[in-house]
């Protein structure tokens, strides 16, 4: 069955549409994904109406609107107009601050707005993470909260990425390679940072497919080499004491959460 | 005043978290975020009512718990605890189930999961985003769904990133350096791709600065330099046609929503 999801914010919408993933919940939905973001006139409610209208139109069924608008006439004037409704507002605003006794605020913009808590933050972990790829440097390491290392292609960089982004978490990478293989021991520059590694591992089947994306029948890419690199890699971190996790059919969100956990890091 | 804000999840807690914005609608609340991610045992369930009591213990009142919980007996457990709960289930999902006509699944990771919709696409334009920054190659960018350009270091990067790792899109960024204002055009490799550029820009004071972090005293970072790159900046966006937005006080989230919003992009 077709369905339209509206996403209707007086602000970026990043968390109504954030809500959004829990419509994986209902794989027999097809829906189609509207987002209306920066709805906070008049003129533009009735836009927002008008796409509402639209889409039942279009799937001859009502559509799901997730909305988060904190003026209250605006929230009035879009419900007008028949749908199922989940206002961020009524059901977790208002309720919030009358749990925490404190009026909320309403304006457009303050989950995500550039001036919010821990923005600046997350902009310097993404800078420090992006010079911190792929053992660019070793130098600030000792800024880092987590070190990711492993094999090349396991899924370092955009695991780094999105704890960076997400989180604020400074996430530095680092690849084993050949070197540390024949040497049989981690990077020298990270010996001192044990206690901030963590390990990402990968099938060899699955690396051969990655890599062979990159450069076909490279020996790099073949699965007897992929084999060998991850065993020896394993070994590695096994001896070096840092637990690690096998990201062959793990989310970044995954990968990222088990992080996290496993080295105690809570969110600012 | 003090609260603990807890994310109870079966799954990452990904989804929860997100809610979690919504506490900055409380400026005057102090929220400490705890994040429990894979609570999917009875005995995990045991660790995390632990967790509500001992906050409840430590500020004195009980804490908001955002919970994520398929599982309906998990839930209810967990409940036996006081706290202010917000669960997503009750409040969203079932209900929603009842409109739809629709069973949920109740399964964990449904929302987050490397399986799920759209994990693959979002991974591609990761990569692809990446070996396209700070305009690294011209191949490639006629796959490319935006290409942001503007001065160095007005947030191209970032922007760009989020936009592959929150949407799937593949977004390209280009530099405008001082060879482009000598010309007074943009790079050629661009001439073909107008309908899919848009412009970053950013006060002079604010790059002065962002720029002064990197290159202390250089002629890059005066603020003569940065005035004069923005003015040509600007000016070459201008005759080229190309809408723009300014960096300076919006987030990485609000400049996505508004290049998605120009371009006439909405998500898959």
């Amino acid at each position: 069955m077709k369905r339209s999801a509206l996403f209707i914010s007086d602000s970026t919408g990043m968390t109504a549409s954030a809500l959004g993933k829990l419509l994986e919940h209902f794989p027999h939905t097809e829906f189609t994904q509207i987002r209306l973001p920066f709805t906070d006139t008049p003129e533009k409610i009735d836009v927002a109406k008008a796409a509402i209208a639209k889409a039942t139109e279009q799937d001859g069924v009502r559509p799901v609107v997730i909305m988060s608008l904190g003026n209250s006439a605006l929230r009035t004037s879009l419900k007008q107009v028949d749908a199922y409704y989940i206002d961020l507002f009524n059901t977790f605003i208002d309720p919030l601050g009358v749990e925490l006794g404190e009026q909320p605020l309403t304006g457009s913009g303050i989950a995500h707005g550039a001036m919010g808590s821990n923005y600046a933050d997350r902009m310097e972990a993404i800078n420090f993470t992006l010079n911190h790829d792929d053992g660019m440097t070793n130098s600030g390491l000792e800024e880092a909260q987590v070190i990711l290392v492993g094999v090349s292609r396991c899924g370092k960089t955009p695991t780094s990425i999105y704890l960076a982004m997400q989180f604020g978490i400074k996430a530095a990478n680092y690849p084993l390679i050949p070197e540390d293989f024949e040497r049989g021991s981690l990077p020298a520059a990270l010996r001192n940072h044990i206690h901030k590694i963590f390990g990402l591992t990968i099938k060899p089947e699955r690396l051969h497919s990655v890599r062979s994306e990159r450069r076909p029948d490279s020996k790099y890419a073949s699965l007897e080499n992929c084999k060998q690199e991850i065993a020896t890699a394993e070994g590695l971190m096994r001896n070096a004491g840092i637990t690690w996790a096998d990201s062959t059919s793990r989310s970044i969100e995954e990968l990222s959460a088990i992080i996290l956990q496993r080295l105690g890091i809570q969110q600012k």
